[in-house]
């Protein structure tokens, strides 16, 4: 059997992740592919358990390295429990949210070593990267609009704009790293121009299966 | 002022670790050396919360590499808020187990990589180690029997016997790797000897203070 493909979902906040990964399940479902729908940090009971500590706003000690190893034993929990056995049982993965994340948040933002970050990586995936990643970017100052008229917000939400930019910026930087796995999508236009847009990423990434 | 000692006290199951320590905060109080009493995984909020995690029988599914990641990450916030502040206000800290259990449980127990272990405990530490480590050893064997006479058991407790008699062996190797920072006693006799032994780790301990 073929393995699935794995195809993760990346964004600053309020880049619209919600929304569009909604559409990229309808495409999958209409293409009748079958796959998983999963998150970051979290996807399988103890990793979401982990999350519940990441994201809760009580938890306003918790030191930068130990967040990085906290979102890199949850990646552990994930990929071993929930998205290696989906991919060998040829199943596709959609994660909302995956290592470059980690890159983004606790390397741009928090300013931590990349190289520490890639050498977590290399340990907890092996080879695995994913086959395809989506990147929603979206302004900073746009996106954060988004988030507040939301309302509640978690940890990492009630952070300064600076952080956010450092953010934006890394995940830009790793898409131009990395031509051949993301796929920009400005979000700022109308939702349908977005789905225009991903509609021909979903084509390219379907279309040999 | 001068920093505080850091002082570990490692031990397999059943090798008598709350009652030594115990013995060892009362020697401490007569000689009027200010410390903390503290453990691991744990000692702080956050890092109590990963205890949960880490202890909770029903995590049955918790794999190797998660465990270790979660070990470091309650490690690095247990140093950032604890520990490290301690040391630097001149308390000696008092810490019921530490890295070497990270060696002996997961490198020991259960197989991970000890180079893996040596370059998380380099990151999360930097140069930080034990003034002192005391290793409370007793047989595999005698020490599950009073794990067991003590009733419910934790999600390390209940594993196999061959996984004790591994952590032994790592704890022994740690030890006479490093001879200078380890003070192993022997836990079989009467708790008057084992206290004996113990006053004289102490009292070299304490001697230049």
């Amino acid at each position: 059997m073929n393995k699935g493909k794995f195809i993760t979902i990346e964004g600053s906040e309020g880049a619209g992740k919600s929304t569009n990964i909604h559409f990229i399940q309808n495409y999958l479902n209409k293409k009748n592919i079958e796959f998983i729908s999963t998150r970051e940090p979290g996807g399988t009971p103890v990793a979401e358990k982990i999350r519940d500590l990441l994201l809760d706003k009580a938890n306003t000690s918790l030191c930068d390295d130990a967040e990085l190893l906290l979102m890199f034993a949850a990646r552990s929990q994930h990929l071993n429990e929930l998205i290696i056995p989906a991919l060998e049982a040829g199943k596709w993965v959609l994660s909302d949210r995956f290592t470059d994340a980690s890159f983004a948040y606790q390397g741009g933002g928090r300013g931590l070593s990349w190289e520490k970050i890639a050498q977590l990586e290399q340990w907890v995936q092996g080879s695995l990267r994913p086959d395809a990643t989506i990147l929603l970017d979206i302004p900073v100052d746009i996106g954060m609009q988004r988030v507040r008229e939301r309302g509640e917000t978690d940890r990492f939400e009630q952070e300064q704009l600076s952080f956010f930019n450092r953010i934006r910026e890394a995940y830009l930087k790793l898409a131009n790293d990395n031509p051949e796995r993301f796929h920009v999508i400005d979000t700022q236009p109308s939702i349908e121009d977005v789905h225009k847009q991903l509609s021909v990423v979903m084509e390219k990434l379907t279309v040999q299966v």
